[in-house]
């Protein structure tokens, strides 16, 4: 087991990652004292993972309520909230409830965000049980639900008070969502570290193959790389907007052909591959790196071609994605491998080009 | 124009008390630079006011867009805060809005929760325009919409950035109104100052014929007192609790009759009626003090007696209440006039005759 650190003064937080943590007493024992429990997760994780999950939290002495939700992307919007809501207030849990988001990235962040708002505010504990919530969102503090105008645009930064990252999960996990995975995993390489970026490009065939230690190498360096990201801008005003590199490309994508179609890393893949290529036409990137980029995430499996939507309707989709700050629109470029800059003076001609370029 | 400070590290505001401060550009001016503005306000308000402050707003440089909730305690819900996100991103309003809430107890709560979760969190500024919400809701940073399970149960603490309190507003408000804020007003003298009580015991006639030094003094002493509360414990850990004295029994009678047929006010007084009989109970105050408390309160115009409800029902509204911590209900009671204490181990049979003591 390795175990990171979030330096975020009183809300710092602990990433515990490694094989088989999920069953571990000690890890939840520190954080359930006088605590009541509710493990929210939903009917494809539960089989797996709750028996443990529960035992655990009983030997660590809690008492444990499971609230079910809904699988898949389409869960993540307010009626689930309220069913979660509903389920904790018949059991009459007080401000003394612990929630365990235990899933992928749906339960955490709607799992999260409900920790944020029941009654103003509980401690939780994420469980990620996805490649793409172990690497991205389980980490940070960002929690929301999707409203039928855009995705996460209701939502609260609320820290956990800890992650328990299991990679054992991951051998359970579909072929598609292992991808999906790898698209976060990729970005933290382009953005942040060449070095890990070429790692990665040594190693995809083992991570699609779910080597365990290169998926836990993996886990824990974009662990690392995003916590330090966080750590620096919690709120994200400034650099922690790097980490959104495709996201408003991806965004866009998601909600054009409704959200749940794609996998979000599927359309983040794509995002990343338009801001790369906007990237190229703005200057701050070599079209050789861009193509070693599209490279990368071709290899894992991942989609680099966008649905068939007209470029309009993609950048009226950005408009109302929220990195649109003050109408103007504002986008992530790579600044050579392993680098990233926020821009929010381009012109959109050069955006209308990328999407057009990647989006058939 | 007076101005009261509410100490919170980087989270400190101004609350300014006066009249006629909501057409004041200078009051928003520091809060509206690059923004976009959101008055969020109901069809009572607007009429009166919205226009001087969409002027005063404009004044300082801010276009603003309204957002029309409905009045009344019904509206404190999520199908109304979904229309309220739902107006702010059909205006296209990103990240850089900030709202602001015109109006009394609701729409603060409601606009107060929005700003805390649209897109993660936005500034806003109170501006209450009735005394409930100028002595006593739009200040401390707690926001809440009600859920069919109980009141507030879903929320956040999220600060305004300043608090703008007109007490000419006070002029217009109905009657029932102006009684239900003076139940705040007195709660503040019962458990924190004495000598605040007895000058309302001395001026509640004036207070109540709407003279405007007295309600000017009455606003400034309410929001000094809670301030200093809120700055000594933001997210209600321990002391802040004690603000909640007369809340258990006043939610678990606005629960039970129907939200909104008793104003918020209304219900707060008889709970304070029921809390100042368990704390003669209880031992923590002299028959003869509860009695000259339960005095001013009906001088105030404000009800002492509860609705016909079952005891049982009572206490079966009180343990979903939030205050129930563990399981355990906890009452603050007077420690004497002028101050206040938490309890958590009280006699059930004595809450059960002092409810019945005051519910008919």
């Amino acid at each position: 087991m390795q175990t990171l650190g979030v330096a975020l003064g009183e809300r710092s937080y602990p990433i515990h990652i490694g094989a088989g943590l999920l069953g571990e007493a000690r890890l939840y024992a520190p954080h359930v004292k006088d605590r009541r429990v509710a493990v929210v997760t939903n009917p494809v994780v539960a089989p797996l993972y709750l028996g443990r999950v529960r035992e655990a939290l009983a030997q660590a002495g809690a008492q444990t309520v499971p609230v079910m939700i809904e699988d898949g992307e389409q869960a993540k919007c307010w009626a689930t909230l309220d069913r979660v809501f509903d389920a904790l207030l018949a059991a009459r849990l007080g401000r003394d409830v612990l929630l365990v988001a235990l899933g992928g990235g749906v339960v955490g962040d709607l799992a999260g965000f409900a920790a944020a708002t029941y009654q103003r505010g509980v401690p939780f504990i994420q469980v990620p049980t996805t490649l793409l919530a172990q690497v991205d969102s389980s980490v940070g503090g960002k929690t929301a639900i999707n409203h039928l105008r855009g995705k996460n645009m209701v939502g609260a930064f609320h820290q956990p008070v800890a992650v328990i990252a299991d990679v054992a999960t991951l051998e359970t996990l579909p072929e598609r969502e292992l991808r999906a995975g790898l698209a976060e995993v990729i970005k933290h390489g382009l953005i942040l570290d060449l070095e890990f970026l070429e790692w990665l490009e040594k190693q995809i065939g083992k991570l699609l193959a779910r080597d365990p230690a290169a998926l836990e190498h993996a886990v824990q360096r974009s662990c690392e790389l995003k916590a330090q990201v966080v750590a620096a801008d919690e709120r994200e005003s400034g650099r922690r907007a790097v980490l959104n590199f495709g996201h408003s490309f991806g965004h866009a994508i998601e909600a054009g052909v409704g959200y749940g179609e794609w996998l979000h890393g599927e359309a983040v893949a794509i995002g990343m591959v338009m801001a790369a290529e906007l990237s190229v036409r703005a200057g701050t990137l070599r079209r050789a790196d861009a193509e070693r980029a599209k490279a990368l995430i071709a290899r894992a499996g991942l989609p680099v071609r966008g649905p068939k939507l007209a470029v309009e309707r993609y950048l009226e989709l950005m408009q109302v994605d929220k990195k649109a700050a003050g109408g103007q629109l504002r986008f992530i470029l790579l600044d050579g491998l392993g680098g990233a800059t926020q821009r929010g003076d381009l012109d959109a001609k050069l955006v209308r080009e990328s999407i057009a370029a990647a989006a058939q």
